[in-house]
């Protein structure tokens, strides 16, 4: 009925440990670090009575049997924190285990005693301990600790003794020879997933491969990218299109012989997922073009979408893999009264579903044995959850530094829960975040919510989907400004190109994010050398990105006061505060605004007291401020952002020059 | 390596369930509950993709195996809500169980499709899914269902069958017959302690029989209790007192012959912690105590408290319960430089624990078997967690109706833990909160913040061990103040009396909280006619109390700006909003103080367009408001607070009268 002391109950385990941080879902799932990052660990630990303990904490990769510690230190109000650093691309496992130390309570309560029959009595008992640890230790230290006892419990000076009781050698041995018998440790053992770099920082450009006559002349773009300072160069679908319900220009719903249908309609009779359509190369083009971006420090990321057009191989080789309809006929997508018949989805309530999923996992496999680590996959939100956290583990079992981007434009909770299954980075939505109070939320919630243990956001101004309202009126400022917050508010980001830096505005018809004549649906000619093309503007972003490692990170984001709506003011600053980047910019494309800044002068690192220059590295102008009052004015015709480093250091007289 | 499909995964299972609340650290304690109290399920549910979902919430007593289920409704944001009512004194089991439906999927498409076609497909699809139903339900539903599939599939007018198919008679037969094969359950199932009213309600008043001549004197006595409106007299340990190391008057380290010594010194050769101080009287007295008690309505609170004199009957019959010194003496209490040589605390790392444990249930269940059914526990946070979750646990198990008081002065952490390993009530920092900023902020925490799920707070303006500051040097005014504060922000508070009534502020001296002459080591005579006894004001406050079922709630709990910091103002509301107090209290006991009151209207349910009475409980002052502000002073000469009742409908011409 009830739990039976010295049998479910070990009445000795005096040491409570409770509400460990970080932990996502109270451990269902793991949280995510980058390689070389820090782990800080936190967790109220506390006993009963005045009882001194011990904390530390322990972590392991999974594969490993043996545990690493490392001690916490309490912080005050029973809170205790320790660190440890990820090391690997793997898994980690950690948890806290604290003990009551007797030799801790003695020696606190030995400095406090008076009278000599008392701290006679006390070096006695604490002889007692040091020989009891004696026991529990190897040779070369029980030895030393028997030394102690004998010393402590001899006749000598009782001041003498109790100094020598209270060194801090003792005190080493005793800690490291702690029994711990009945230490507590805190369950269920909690997991991080440590990731390389990319996973968290990255500039990422999309491009139609087709619109440059194919893989071949697609490759032979890839300097152009680099040159713009991007680190990944994502392709849509490359698989053959179906022909059935192929749709035209516009989103048309008959295409002409020529229209080259959508990638996403993926699966024809020249293959599907594991195929490359003919009228983008061969497989050594593919090949080419991979090694062709490796070569300029450019990674290739491609597309997954999970889903068939009528003429792939799946649909007939599968047919127990799709819905059937009472007529004999496949379900299509549909969201009535919108049908969109060129989709086959897959029925994922299939009795089939096993030999899915382990399909679905050699797509995956299939493009990672080429050579490809990041994926970036197709609306997630609409396969079953349990799938992804399947597939992904997999996929990493084999490739661990596999990188997954969600495209999951659907609600907060399916997001978060994408994140929490393995996705690496996710799109956000900070395509429809324009105001000040909008991105200002958002931002922050990114940063510094507990989602941000394991939800790491993927800025993107436009996508071929998503023409945003903003884009289609601002002009040229409002795709810098787009460009600059999305470049520093996240350590990644994306632009879907060329028609980001040509200034591709016009949607297919009004009130609509689409674009008028998207690549989705056709081939685009661009004339990369327009003059007013954003391109060298970008390669400056992406070059101050680079340079300033605050940049790299989330959770630094921290925003300082502007007095005037359209204007917002943040700052990123490294660990060290060696690094520190302060940036303004006006969210209106049409017209000058100023306004009084009030820096948080700690976030940055100051004190209030000294001079220090801000160095806008978008535009080369430097000031010189002094406090936390300044005043800023952004002219969007010139340019509507500052992205400043702080110089700290200023030289003066005695250095007999000015800046560094 | 991997979890393998089908074997670890169900990958059917495709609803999500996350953040289950009210959840105490991710289930590992119960909530708590009283009996008769609605019980506010919520969580995350959702899944991927469009399609609907039904949600649950399951529960049943611990004993019961069978669920009962109340239907989810969705919130927004993929959060959803039921509740249930805890008829039992018992302990709940609780979780959400969830599935994909696929009818409500068809039956919401259907609603938006267009097309004969496409209708027509999609009747015959219905028709099968009910079709399936009905091999699903029992004979009377089957039949039923399989007459509707028919009709649905019928040749009849398209229009009227996708009438028929949206009929909520055929929805409610389908919902109760849904496919639940791959329903989703949150694990793991939650708990919630259920308790009669008096753990979270009541008027506590401590009294040391001794000094009314012991058990017979204090019965006596009772009916001045309960005259001032008290739930629960409560009596400091009532054991035989040790003589060795006896503490005199004052705590003087040496008794004289006639001192009686502190009743927290338990045991002498007369018994231990089952036995009555034959100075208080016999085992009939202590019977008589509590049926006079239960007459007047009062319920009798024992003090426990696990430590013994050096002359308890354990020391010499179980000597391994306590730690042993080298110099062959038990080890005191101590805190060096501090001695308790009076006190051997128990050593709850002997190993005899169990045995230790299991004596020590056997004197809660020595009393309960007696007729007592509250424990105030001392010093719970000197014992180990453990042993109270096993022993509360084991109490209630053959006493489900057992109150326990936790006196945990002690750190916030571990306060928490106590009230989470099952005590009912906990001391509180209340005694130490005087200003409005501290009154307000801890307040707020203990109404508003997770811990109000498990934490009830019981307040008390002083304790024999605790005489304020505040009392010492307010005067009456201060005894008033920190009287309504206690008795109006808990639903449960308690006095230490007749020290309290009779305004008792001498401290030992300057700078102690100690009582001089304390009743802890002493008798004392209380000359309770005194004409400035406070015993008509508490009188009243606690029949105000009793007459406002809102005063019996902690959660719900609102304060209201007023722009003066030595006021302040809050109010509770029963949730059908019939009963409102507002209380307004000046905390400066020495001036007059006035100021501008802001209510926060919907929090009293009043929409600022009618006017309303406020009726002063206390003082009978009736102020006729409309709207939000309010001018309020108090004069502490005359009365330092109002608790005003809240008379919502004004007589007006039409009712011929005015007020009600």
């Amino acid at each position: 009925m009830t739990a039976a002391p010295g049998k479910d109950i070990e009445g000795r385990q005096r040491v409570v440990i409770e509400k460990l941080r970080p932990a996502s879902d109270c451990g269902r799932f793991p949280v995510k670090r980058i390689v070389a990052e820090r782990m800080t660990v936190e967790a109220d630990v506390f006993t009963d009575g005045h009882d001194q303990i011990q904390a530390v904490v322990k972590y392991r990769t999974r594969a490993q049997r043996r545990w690493r510690e490392v001690p916490m230190v309490p912080l005050g109000n029973d809170r205790w924190q320790g660190q440890f650093t990820v090391e690997e691309i793997d898994r980690y496992c950690y948890t806290v285990s604290a003990w009551v130390d007797p030799f801790l309570t003695w020696r606190s309560e030995l400095t406090r005693r008076s009278g000599a029959a008392d701290i006679r009595l006390a070096l006695e008992l604490g002889s007692q301990q040091v020989q009891q640890a004696a026991a529990r230790a190897r040779p070369v230290d029980a030895r030393r600790l028997s030394h102690w006892a004998e010393r402590l419990a001899g006749d000598g000076d009782l001041e003498a003794r109790r100094a020598l009781a209270l060194d801090s050698d003792l005190l080493e041995l005793m800690l490291r020879h702690a029994d711990r018998s009945f230490a507590s440790e805190y369950a269920p053992v909690q997991e991080v997933t440590v990731e390389r770099e990319r996973a968290r920082y990255g500039a990422w450009y999309e491009l139609f491969p087709r619109s440059f006559g194919g893989l071949r002349g697609a490759a032979e773009k890839l300097s152009y990218v680099s040159e713009m300072g991007f680190d990944v160069i994502y392709l849509p679908p490359i698989h053959p299109i179906g022909s059935s319900q192929r749709k035209g220009p516009n989103n048309a719903l008959a295409a002409g012989p020529d229209d080259p249908g959508s990638p996403w309609a993926i699966g024809s009779p020249d293959g599907g997922h594991k195929s490359i359509h003919p009228e983008l190369g061969t497989e050594a083009d593919f090949d080419a073009f991979i090694a062709t971006a490796a070569r300029l420090d450019l990674e290739v990321a491609l597309d997954i979408a999970f889903q068939c057009s009528p003429d792939h191989p799946y649909v007939r080789e599968h047919p127990e893999w799709f819905s059937w309809r009472p007529d004999g006929t496949v379900q299509y997508a549909e969201n009535p009264p919108k049908k969109y018949q060129d989709i086959y989805p897959f029925n994922f309530e299939t009795d089939d579903w096993q030999a899915l999923w382990r399909e679905l996992l050699s797509v995956f496999l299939h493009w990672a044995e080429r050579g490809v680590r990041i994926f970036r996959v197709d609306n997630p939100h609409t396969k079953p959850f349990p799938f992804w956290e399947w597939v992904i583990a997999e996929v990493r079992h084999r490739h661990p530094d596999t990188i997954f981007l969600a495209e999951a434009f659907t609600r907060p909770r399916v997001m978060h829960r994408l994140a929490k299954l393995g996705f690496s980075q996710s799109y956000t939505y900070f395509t429809w975040r324009n105001t000040k109070p909008e991105l200002t939320d958002y931002a922050l919630e990114l940063a510094h919510t507990e989602g941000s243990e394991y939800f790491r956001p993927n800025l993107w101004p436009n996508t071929p989907d998503i023409l945003s309202e903003y884009l289609q009126f601002g002009g040229r400022p409002a795709f810098i400004t787009r460009l600059v917050l999305a470049a520093t508010l996240s350590a990644s980001y994306g632009i879907y190109g060329p028609a980001f830096e040509l200034g591709e505005s016009e949607p297919r018809e009004p009130g609509s994010e689409e674009y008028l004549d998207s690549e989705k649906y056709q081939l685009r000619e661009w004339d990369l050398e327009r003059p007013e093309s954003l391109r060298d503007l970008i390669a400056r972003v992406n070059r101050i990105r680079r340079d300033n490692p605050a940049l790299h990170l989330n959770r630094n984001l921290r925003f300082h006061e502007i007095d005037n709506e359209q204007l917002v003011c943040y700052s990123k600053a490294t660990e060290d505060e060696d690094n520190v980047v302060l940036v303004v910019v006006n969210l209106d494309p049409h017209h000058r605004q100023g306004g009084w800044l009030t820096l948080s002068l700690n976030a940055l690192g100051l004190t209030g007291d000294e001079p220090f220059q801000m160095h806008d590295q978008l535009g080369n102008l430097r000031l010189l401020w002094h406090g936390a009052h300044n005043y800023i004015d952004l002219d969007p015709g010139i340019s509507p952002a500052h992205i400043f480093r702080l110089r700290r250091h200023l030289r003066t007289e005695r250095d007999f020059a000015y800046y560094m």
